[in-house]
């Protein structure tokens, strides 16, 4: 099978919302009048961001979802993306898998498929999205990473450490019960991305990015944008690790120390973390309700620079944690 | 060096004209009212695209360049650019160089970079470039592959077959004089996109696309979108060899048969391949002096599917020349 051949049977359906999809030299989009285009590009690599041995339908899945979670992050609505990949060799199963799981995600989400390009080439993913925001009066309704307060409350979406915790599994760092793997692995392979609550904050949220390469990491690019502190409460946000109330869990062996870890520094999870006005609680709790996301409360932007993590005591945590860095 | 020092010392700049650039999850692009936003997408992949000792500038140049040709064949102006890298180590000269070439580009046609991505893995570059086309009277000006009608001319700009006379140089296929290599090299690494031509034919021609893998391919796309047929004069199309009008070609032995196939089936020359009714002949040259980019006519559109190839003598030319296919 050639590449057009290719192109043809995995990755090509009639354009639905875009004026242009795929075939042509370039696909043509109309953003609604009064609204802006968000753009985000992710690039998954295998060996990095993935094992050799992946199922290909929940990679599909995670290639897309990564993306969709850089728009939810922004608040906007999922419109269209382009598909780049390049593959060792033409491999007909692992392609109908892949596309299965990447336009499954993709409808879920009224996300076309309006473009790209195949080469041949060690196993490489790039996709790039394009979603929609407002702009009302003059004023773009984008959640950006730089409008956060002292005072303001600092939230984080759904759960954290999943994702790091299947990984340490998966490398036979630490024992995990198999049903806990199974639900941790979940949370590795197919994130959620928290795409209706990210549209659901507009106009309540004042800062917000997406948990990808670990909470602290992700916050700090919150801080430095806002030139502004903030302080943790880090048992709440040990408490949102799912696999806790897993029944198994405390059989793992895994103590409360790598359990601060994943959490905190785990990355792969992509929650939103946020920040809002105490003002606005109520709207982000109803927020939260519209969107079916839980949120939860776990500290506070200061005018102080700089991240505190205070302990279930309220006392500093000394212990440094590092982000995620691809070329650390 | 990090990931998000590497992206702040070479590829951040201060946003020109997107509403919001690199450094937060999304970019933030607004198309002018009464737009359409064109987007493509290019992978380039070391050993399929470029030679591991490939000078990282032209790479850099290259990288955009054949991106902003897909742009061109849409008549579409260039506005903006996200670039995802997968860099198997840092190396900061490279990165310089790199980002160097990419940006003078970029700077050229006033196409900003507003975001991305950077991972370790095997060297991979991954650009999706934006530009914008006028709505009139609810109509897209964009040149599509599928608006040829018998009769139409057939055009191609510039000249055919240097890239891969260079490339067949390099890999020592074929004999060439050093000032001959040069000249043509130079078209293989540092091509230069047609983007001035495909905006100046807007309205102008009926179908367009950029010659990348071989004319005789990427004109075979025009034809099946277009549910045409096309002859063309081939000895009208091989006099474009730039290299021919070297005075040392004649001492390079590189026959007559070689000539054709390279320029009827070269690939890598970012050239536009279009068709325009005969009665716009004075329009189309008129397009070409104002793009400052000489084109020539080379053959015409018939409503017999297929694509049938004349000799200098007018007789039809049996041989059969592969295009270009990533899986072939």
């Amino acid at each position: 099978m050639g590449e057009f051949d290719l192109i043809a049977r995995y990755f090509t359906r009639p354009a639905a919302r875009a004026a242009l999809g795929v075939g042509d030299d370039c696909a043509l989009l109309q953003p609604a009048p009064g609204t802006q285009l968000a753009i985000s590009s992710d690039m998954l690599v295998e060996g990095r961001h993935f094992f050799a041995d992946v199922d290909p339908l929940t990679l599909g899945h995670k290639a897309l979802a990564v993306n969709l979670s850089d728009l939810a992050a922004c608040g906007a609505k999922p419109l269209a993306f382009t598909l780049a990949l390049a593959l060792p060799r033409v491999d007909e199963a692992w392609l109908a898998a892949f596309s299965k799981g990447l336009l499954a995600l993709a409808d879920a989400h009224s996300c076309e498929l309006v473009g790209g390009d195949t080469t041949q080439g060690p196993l490489n993913i790039c996709i790039t999205v394009f979603g929609e925001v407002p702009v009302l009066n003059g004023k773009s309704q984008a959640l950006l990473r730089s409008g956060a307060k002292a005072g303001d409350d600092v939230y984080v979406s759904g759960t954290l450490g999943d994702a790091r915790l299947a990984l340490e599994a998966l490398r036979g760092t630490v024992p995990l019960p198999l049903g806990l793997l199974a639900q941790a692995r979940r949370r590795l392979e197919q994130p959620t991305p928290r795409v209706a609550l990210g549209q659901a904050l507009r106009g309540i949220a004042s800062a917000a990015i997406d948990v990808s390469d670990g909470l602290i990491g992700d916050l700090q690019h919150i801080l430095r944008a806002s030139r502004a502190g903030a302080t943790l409460e880090t048992a709440l946000a040990t408490r949102l690790v799912a696999a806790c109330a897993h029944p198994d869990w405390s059989g793992t062996g895994i103590g409360a120390e790598k359990q601060l870890e994943f959490t905190l520094a785990g990355g792969d999870d992509y929650e939103l973390a946020f920040t809002a006005p105490e003002s606005a609680r109520e709207a982000v709790q109803a927020a939260a309700k519209q969107a079916q996301t839980p949120v939860s409360r776990i500290g506070r932007i200061n005018a102080d620079p700089g991240l505190r993590l205070l302990d279930a005591a309220g006392a500093l945590i000394e212990r440094r944690y590092a982000s995620f860095d691809h070329f650390a």
